[in-house]
């Protein structure tokens, strides 16, 4: 999928939505748990409630993982209904991976060809060569963390580096020529507003996926107002804010209930 | 496992060999693709071959998710088989995971409780939140990436942060505040020796992973004279330069000769 692609879905939807399918077992409803693939089946009822409303699922691969084979299982279940549903759906591996050369090309294997995933998030520590091989895939994406939601994002993403430059800004300064806005986007959370500014200064068309709404914190006006580029340019995620809004019987109407909310935010 | 059990492995067997089971489907001898799990008939042979040599074994989970099912099920065979081979054995995933801190609590569960995994390598780009979580397992580790081996460490790691003080020192040096010299252990790449002088001034007493020996052109003469700390703690990886020794029938008998040789070197 282009950027330009994924652009006309978000204006189409009138949505930057993002679901974030970080599936823990213990806080799916009661019922689902007779079933032979719970997980499987509670994704499938949020993806049948939010489909019209999200231009992208992201599926965080610990919580399958957590689970062993059943979990993978059920993670390429997920991927392949996403498929089936809706082919312009854009579909994330929220895996943060990042490693050596002949590494790297075998995870892009395994979640570009295997699981037929859209986009791989990245973690940039250990530099180009980690990244590259994710970027050799027509069509697809690599997502680069950049400023991350969460406390530990201050540790070292915003210490100075060279002359007074945070080193994630010298993390998007340098990525942003490793690959296009075509196969290219970072991951910027919410929870950090007022450097929104700067990172549209380095990467101003790069699309942005944007964590960190609702159960972290982050305010969804601050980020429709200072993070979008010109042609729409966002992936706004919501995890715990859809998926656990309700946990009886009704929680995919629940799920439906909390996306239609967060679209009518998003002022498209 | 504590680092004065592990050091005293390492003693017991004169080695710091640490086996990389970096299984790339495409360089296994051709007889084996006959076998239902070629990658762990594989994987039991090296380990047969290797285990009275080798005090570790570290998986690069990169390299079975790109099988799909049938790899992850081929991993828990092998680790199983790792396990009953000898319980002594250090068991390290090679997953350089690294999330907030609900995702890193599911990856800490999948690696140390479900597969059952005596370590996991991790990425500190997200700080400390990201990396805690794995430390809270009485008797497993968390290994950070401090230096790692590849061409791309330049490009982050080595920028200098604060006063002249490079990122990898400066992760460090955070680090060691974050566990003890019995949870935390931390990736320094063998193709940089320069830098081991600094990397002990910070962790004296860490264990080191060091990655890079073979394939990727460091010296085991370097790392062996001026990584060690005083009761050890060293764990030296080799993947491709072992299981690769040989690509027929002989394929372990091959492999135990590189061990050897590796064992040799190791003047202990």
């Amino acid at each position: 999928m282009t950027a330009s692609e994924l652009n006309l879905e978000i204006r189409k939807k009138k949505s930057f939505l993002c679901v974030g399918l970080d599936i823990d077992i213990t806080r799916i409803p009661a019922h689902l748990h007779k079933e032979p693939n719970p997980v499987f089946s509670f994704n499938r009822a949020i993806i049948d409630a939010t489909a019209d409303l999200a231009v992208a699922y992201k599926p965080n691969l610990a919580f399958y993982e957590s689970m062993g084979t059943p979990g993978m299982q059920q993670l390429e279940m997920t991927v392949d209904y996403i498929r089936s549903k809706d082919p312009n759906l854009f579909i994330i591996a929220d895996a943060k991976r990042g490693d050596i050369g002949n590494t790297a090309e075998q995870y892009a294997k395994a979640f570009f060809i295997h699981y037929d995933f859209d986009a791989i998030t990245l973690s940039p520590y250990m530099g180009r060569d980690s990244i590259e091989p994710f970027l050799q895939f027509q069509g697809k994406w690599a997502i680069v963390l950049a400023l991350t939601s969460n406390v530990g994002a201050s540790d070292f993403q915003l210490l100075n580096v060279n002359q007074d430059q945070p080193l994630y800004e010298h993390v998007l300064m340098q990525a942003v020529s490793w690959g296009t806005t075509d196969n290219l986007m970072f991951v910027v959370g919410a929870t950090r507003p007022e450097y929104f500014h700067n990172i549209r200064r380095i990467a101003p068309e790069h699309f942005l996926l944007v964590p960190g709404i609702g159960a972290q914190g982050g305010s969804l006006d601050m980020v429709v107002d200072h993070a979008k580029s010109s042609g729409g340019g966002l992936l706004i995620n919501n995890s715990r804010g859809i998926l656990y809004a309700g946990n009886g019987l009704d929680f995919a109407e629940k799920a439906r209930k909390a996306a239609l909310e967060m679209r009518a935010g998003f002022k498209l």
